[in-house]
């Protein structure tokens, strides 16, 4: 028996109103010109890494179930030439190749939007959930979007830390895993940083194959609700987190018995933004390898009118 | 009568070859890692200015004559719980809205793939052209997004210098124009800069609406090919550049009377990456406010597997 | 000041509980067996017209306002053989072509489900507009297209009957016009037969092209309400009817001075289904040829669960 | 090792040339107006039975491995309404849904269009298979649409004949179970009717799922090349037929050891249009009771420019 979220999160720490009643993009406004100047200060050697997972690889994409991969088609290339059915009059010889995508909005490395879950018909900032039908007219991915999602990044590399390629499926990471492996790391967790969480798990999706990141029950690992963590997200005014997972959470939860509570703690109730499906190993190599794990953490999505989510390429500047 | 860009660019510069022959992200190749550090070092108070436009608006999007705006659909929202056609099992109560999309990948504030346009059938780098059926299978976006494009932008406000909201219809902007503008505005070009050029062009659509923009042709103003600008842009090493206008160029060229030569000349010869489609007035207006006209340009393109482009949001931090 | 539908058709007649609480498919069920073969009893000669527009034309498709023409890309074809894209293995040689659509599921000839339109937020027969969130799950196309629209069809040349090629844009078709032009053919008009009326407006379409179809205003020919009429098709029990225009009746009524009444009175009231979007020439030269105007009627629209509509290709079959 | 499927249908029949160059409809030129009024000859009591299967199930549609099913959007229901999304002006209270669909043309019951498939570089006819290149420029769906398939079908119950439900993984059919299935039902088969072949497959997914339908390898029953059966559609004139399997055709051939040799042998060969995955068990049901295996079939394929083929809907009348 699953219990009800509302009851669950009855007492829990909430950001509404903090912003005004027409706020939309709530922890985001810590993101302050003074964070980003700190973002910028964590730069050293000039290295990026670019966290973006492949969109509409022939052979698939990782994705929430029921969701399905980005479908690609050229609308035109060089055999629309071949066979005559396009000219380009006046170009002198130029040619161009051109193509549509169709595909969910968090089919892939992805920004939640704040509206993207709720519970109780009310959104973030207490916005209703009936203005979801037919597009987010309150709490879009646009005013996230608008703003950026720019500050000093850290990297815990919680595989590592626990010496493994990836977490178990279903496997929980406490809190105070995030502060000793913070510490093993030699890097110092401060307010308003963003968090970027490794379990490995998305590279078990690329190195093993759907069926092995799939199984029986879809069931990743990762953090989840407890007093204590979302109090910690509360008192160190976090902005956004990353992970290498799908839903940046345990699926379902070890302590509330329901899925994906931290949706409704952090993103629903506290403002938090989420970034999910990032893929970590590269900076986590290039991380143990100079010991650095702090950098300037750049997350563009794009300016989705109504959408729930979007697509995004986050950069990391060591 | 157009005259064929082959002959017109036959002794223009190449970058073929210059990073060996299986090289697919051209003139990003000189932004190294010092180039990057030279781009945070542009960054003084913090500020943050993201530049792509708004996407699927449901009164239209502004695009290159043929493609179509964004359409946007919900897959899942409040509606659907209330018709009762979904239920999620297990979540005590939490709800979510999902939705997709279907866009042309160049339908947006975007950066064109070196193989999006090329002429003589053969793509930057000396790739066949025939490699684009069915997806770019040599120079896509995906390398490019793999990399990212992050240095130092300099904005240059040619609206603003030349004292006008935005530029004529089909109005041209010479190599000098630049210059001089960068003068008055008291920047320094520097090589490997990303140069954004302000032509006011995509506000005059926004604010007056789609006959104004479009008008009877389809015809914008921009730089355009001649010898001395394909010039400066070789030696200046320039790794790509931006602008708020459709296509980054004069649509029908003053100089050889053929649509966009610079495709032909700068993405398909030097391998310099297209930013288009900026929203830029917003950060041209701090610029002019404080003086201070560089800053670290974070392009960050989703990683498309095949894609002759990708939507972005651009970043300037100043 | 348009007059408040509800209003108008306070006193129009109504089919709704005459097939039990649960019927979703209206005045169909005048479609027995019986009425079936007496539409086979009008074959002749066995003569075949296709009532369907080609769908997903380059040039464009006739679509009502804000709704786009179909996409068609393809998946596969010898393209992505020759560029090593794909390769079809056991198949000794054999290769194929694929390929998908995007489109409105009325943006062509098509049949109304008698859910897609409706007022005072109820549907045809009581059922409420709340379970169109998400899609029909009450009237939708699915229940008319296991059915079949199957009966004696009876050609209404009004065009010609008017010695036009066309109507006037707006112009209104009375009853009367309906019965004279009728008799002028020397048709008889039975109860349950399915009129298609011939106002020649698609084919301004296809031959003097878009803007002569748009205007300045959309604004199409047609019968309209008037209770004379919605009474005839009460008692004639017609079960569905045709014509060559996108909403089958008059845009802006003379009678009621709103959008398009008789999506009221005529398929949320009675359950009439609506055939839209035809093309009527080919077949109404044969009819003028031989005078013979009655034929068996063949719609068979696609089983699209919870569709407002489906795309189809009538047959007439003389 | 498979054989090379040219090598293979080296004497097979060929229809080429025998309707002119030009020809794209194959076989279907056989179906003159005396044909079709031998199929409505067929109509005894007016029964009528739609053969398509239901499209855009949440649950899922069968398809060949590599489609999907179709995806079905709202682009407007009460929600949009309700959250204050659209309005619609001047109608008076009216309101309505419209919605979007994205679909494999061939991901439900559909017609193949005569270069869905093809060999030695060649379509049916001997139109080059360059000419797919971006969509079918030659034997696409289209002039199939305009003519209509339409003539006297028989139902061949195989399924029943070996008294079975469904026909085992990859069993095949030969000619001969083909005309003793039409002797022990008392149906004759004449030159150019449609046969309709029931393995019963396809009630195979909907009764047993995905799992059982899909297996561990794709593999249809059917029948399949022999010089005895293909010679013996060619003396026929068969126009069409159809079945209710995905492919129409045992997948790996006993016989050549290849994937769909049919499709070589018939569709590209001899023009033979190809009716797939119908849902026949009504049908076969009705036919079972009063001993009646003929009928007036009607199959009205969508006029899909450069289409490769189109969902259809087919209509058989008793």
């Amino acid at each position: 028996m699953s219990r009800d979220i509302a009851d669950v999160l009855e007492d829990a720490p909430s950001n509404w109103g903090k912003w005004g009643d027409e706020d939309e993009i709530g922890a985001l406004n810590y993101l302050t010109a003074d964070e980003v100047l700190r973002g910028v200060e964590a730069v050293e050697h000039g290295k990026t890494f670019t966290l973006g997972v492949p969109i509409g690889r022939p052979e698939g994409d990782p994705v929430w179930p029921g969701r399905t991969g980005a479908d690609h088609y050229m609308e035109l290339d060089r055999g629309h030439f071949e066979s005559g059915k396009f000219e380009l009059a006046g170009s002198g010889g130029l040619e161009y190749a051109d193509d549509v995508i169709y595909m969910f909005l968090q089919g892939t490395t992805q920004f939640d939007a704040l509206g993207h879950v709720w519970y109780d018909d009310t959104l973030y900032n207490g916005f209703d959930a009936g203005t979801t039908k037919g597009g987010m007219e309150k709490c879009s991915i646009e005013p996230i979007a608008d703003h950026g999602v720019i500050g000093r990044g850290v990297l815990l590399d919680i595989a590592r830390y626990m010496d493994k390629d990836w977490l178990v499926r279903g496997e929980r990471i406490e809190l105070e895993d995030l502060l000793e492996c913070a510490d093993e790391q030699g890097v110092e967790l401060q307010p308003r940083d963003i968090p970027i969480i490794r379990t490995g798990w998305i590279e078990l999706y690329y190195e093993e194959g759907d069926e092995a990141f799939y199984g029986d029950e879809f069931d990743e690992p990762g953090i989840t609700y407890s007093e204590d963590l979302v109090e910690w997200f509360h008192e160190m005014e976090i902005p956004a987190f990353g992970t290498d997972t799908i839903a940046n959470e345990q699926t379902v939860s070890d302590e509330t018995e329901t899925l994906l509570p931290l949706h409704g703690a952090l993103l629903r109730d506290q403002g938090v933004t989420f970034n999910e499906i990032n893929r970590l190993d590269e900076l986590a190599d290039d991380c143990a390898d100079d010991g650095k794990y702090d950098f300037l953490y750049v997350g563009s999505p794009l300016k989705i009118v109504h959408g729930t989510g979007s697509p995004v390429n986050p950069v990391a500047i060591k």
